[in-house]
């Protein structure tokens, strides 16, 4: 019976998020705030449990767990619903202020109106964008667990032109890719921030499904295979001509790393190959000028100039639906800030962690282009996901 | 390039939904609601889209769809933001009330407020369990898709003891499940209600590891191999003398059925051949005594007390922490209403889909026990999930 730990390291890297909230907190002048969803439970205490974790401006926070039973510490303490907080909190010496930072983004309706009762029924602001800031940029610790997601990662993707078997759908083999990903430790789980990101364990896009326009906010569509998640494979052979786009899940440890491949199947167009390797040019220039201090916007920007010059905005980032962006932060959810698109008025700083996917989308012929997760170092950016880059034959 | 089309059957079983939904809102005095979640969406609609379903009392339903682009439909109307809703209605001739129902269950504290003032800035009344209350009872057309559901999941149950290896461990086992679900269609995603609920694609839950607490509302708990997701297997190599449960995704359409069987390793204790023989009793005669009329609460009090008559009630749904209920209904979402436990108020109806699961977590054995997805017919209860029950060995 094997109960998961929270190892010393991971404890010391608790206390180094807290402090970072607290400093945050300190600049918006917010007294305490409560944290309530799954991600941020997870940041904020290295664990996911049904409760919240109290986090004053200054002082000890305060995991306030309802379940799972068992979960021990100083920094503790049960309650059975919330409407026991300020009662448990003042025993233990805590007063709670009249306003109380809650997370107004992820928090429902019918939540919130409990726990503001609950905390005395002030008006309570939102710390939805405080937190989502603090997160951006990762710890040391958090920098080792998406060091080793880049690491498995890259391992699976691999190994993907082994799985492939002549007239294997998409679906196929993504479902091979899966299986692969499994048991190389992926969860097989992602978090996302939002109601707008649903997907299985990720997407693999075969020819024209790339084109097809999705609901969520991916930066590629595809029909999927039912009208119940309509995302990636839709089932199709793959056939001679066309490409295949892998975007699968990187989640081994509670982080995760976003990493896109394709793949072609014989010939691919001019135009095609010409789109992968301005893709990938992009990503080494993008490498070149993205240091800390540069504003994410002059990012985009830089790449959007880059795929005019070539005469291929047609096709960049989708083609009958175009993504708004170009890259993404990452790290427990697959959609993090910043969002790197020309009215981001982000600016780079070094421990950020950055997806970047330049991708475009060929009729006729499918999706290319490449996406890795970088670490922004004081020197620029650290691939944590190097792979082969190339658009190589599946066959 | 295959889009997913809304068959004929689909538009059909779409347009009595809505009817469905209008006669709660009559019987509620509701006369208008706005239906914004992912799982609500797909009822009344029939797809997955970013945006609205506007239900009037009285006349027809709009689709508000934000994206993707490229839905057809006399009921579809394009909207770029929540704040077009009111005009663009009015274009078509319908005029939102003042007070109009949404989704407080669901709705995060951010989208309410701007979907309120977009509406006017009434105050909007909470439509969520109106629609849960809807959804409890099928459609004709959405108790085929769980029938589907059901021949699936037992045809990939029937095959695990040859997935099975010997020294095997629990999490090697549910990754060869997983990847049999897959090929037999599973879409590999669940839809949950609440952020209580997280989990891959499903619960493989062998020895003692079933008798760790979790955190998520799940009847069965299980450290998981990760702090991120502390639900489930646990990495473990299964032993002789203990149990494997398995219960795992039955999603493969949009609906799902729920499923649930137990292998042992060689001989295991008395106890657990009789909790289990118990449980299968449970199921036999609840199925005898649920025919629509029946309190909810009376099926679950009919459980407990055939558990204490055998002396197991400190084993039953659980034992370091136990689950408040031994059933659920079950549809889109995995948890839906009625929720099967004896301070329930609900009364059985046909048409409802009730996943039972009455398990036991025996120390030093396992977890133990059958579930069973059912239709409540006129007649009583129906199997969707015809597989055997016995116990028998995995080796």
């Amino acid at each position: 019976m094997e109960e998961k730990i929270i190892t010393p390291a991971l404890r010391q890297d608790v206390a180094l998020r807290i402090e970072k909230i607290q400093e945050a907190m300190r600049g918006a002048g917010c007294g305490a705030l409560l944290v309530s969803s799954n991600s941020n439970l997870y940041y904020a205490s290295g664990r996911i449990f049904r409760g919240y974790v109290y986090v004053p401006v200054e002082g000890e926070a305060v995991n306030l767990v309802i379940r799972p039973f068992g979960i021990e510490g100083s920094d503790v303490a049960y309650i059975r619903k919330p409407e026991q907080i300020v009662e448990i909190l003042a025993e233990r010496g805590v007063e709670v202020p009249l306003s109380v930072g809650l997370e107004l983004d992820s928090l429902t309706v019918n939540d919130y109106s409990r726990l503001r009762k609950a905390l005395g029924g002030g008006e309570m602001r939102d710390i939805s964008g405080l937190l989502r800031s603090v997160r951006e940029v990762k710890t040391p610790y958090e920098i080792s667990l998406m060091r080793e997601d880049g690491r498995h990662h890259v391992e699976v993707y691999r190994r993907i032109p082994g799985l492939y078997t002549e007239n294997m759908t998409d679906l196929e083999l993504q479902i091979e890719i899966e299986h692969c990903l499994r048991l190389e430790g992926c969860l097989g789980f992602t978090r996302m921030s939002g109601q707008l990101m649903e997907i299985n364990m990720g997407s693999v896009l075969a020819g024209d499904n790339a084109d097809v326009p999705g609901p969520y906010d991916f930066s590629m569509g595809g029909a999927g295979v039912d009208l119940a998640l309509p995302v990636g494979a839709d089932g199709s052979v793959m056939r001679e001509g066309t490409t295949v786009m892998v975007d699968m899940n990187g989640n081994f440890n509670g982080y995760q790393t976003d990493l896109t491949r394709v793949w072609r199947l014989g010939n691919v167009s001019g135009v095609a190959e010409r789109a992968h390797n301005l893709s990938i040019a992009i990503l080494r220039r993008l490498e070149k000028i993205s240091m800390p201090g540069l504003p994410v916007s002059e990012m985009a920007a830089e790449a959007y100039s880059m795929v005019e010059k070539e005469g291929l905005l047609e096709y960049f980032m989708g083609h009958r639906q175009q993504a708004g962006f170009i890259g993404h932060g990452v790290g427990i959810q697959l959609n993090e800030l910043p969002v790197i698109m020309t009215r981001s008025k982000e600016v780079l700083a070094a421990g950020m962690t950055l997806a970047i996917e330049p991708k475009f989308v060929i009729p006729g012929v499918g999706a290319v282009g490449v996406e890795n997760t970088y670490l922004v170092t004081p020197d620029g950016l650290e691939n944590l996901t190097p792979a082969p880059e190339g658009m190589t034959d599946l066959l």
